[in-house]
C-alpha cells in the first residue's frame, strides 16, 4: 500500500509527520513525503487528488486524511 | 505506545478508523476506540485532553491528531 504525505514544512505538518511515521507499519505502507513549498509543481496534482489543507495523507484508495490543520491550499500557494 | 481513537459513529469517523487501522503497526501501537455517542461520560475527558472534533486520535505523548472532520465536540454533545 502506498500513501503520500503532503505538507508545507509548517510546525503542525512536521509534528504530524513524526507522529504518523512512529505509528505506521512500514512493512505495509510505503509513505512518500512531498513538501509543497519546495515542489510547487505538485500542488496541482495534490489539489486534484482532493487535498484541501496540509498536512494530509493521500491513500492509494483515493481517500485523503486531513490531519489537524497547518495551512489551507490557498495559503500554500502564497508560500 | 497507546492511543485512543475518539469517534461518534459518523461515516467520516468509521472510514477514518478503518483506514488508520489498516496502516498502523499493531505491534507498536495499542489503539482503544471510544464511541462518544455511546460513552457520553468520556466526552469530558476527551475535551480535557484537547479533542476538539471527531474523529481524533489521542496519542500517549498528549498530542491529538484531528482527522478530517466528522463532528465538532459541540455537535457530539447534541447526539
Amino acid at each position: 500500500m502506498k500513501a503520500i504525505f503532503y505538507h508545507a514544512g509548517c510546525p503542525v505538518c512536521v509534528s504530524a509527520e513524526h507522529e504518523l511515521l512512529a505509528m505506521i507499519d512500514s512493512a505495509k505502507v510505503d509513505i512518500e513525503s512531498v513538501h509543497l513549498g519546495e515542489r510547487r509543481e505538485a500542488i496541482e496534482e495534490a489539489e486534484a487528488a482532493g487535498v484541501r489543507s496540509v498536512p494530509a495523507l493521500l491513500l492509494d484508495n483515493g481517500n485523503v486524511l486531513h490531519i489537524n490543520h497547518g495551512a489551507s491550499m490557498a495559503d500554500v500557494k502564497k508560500v
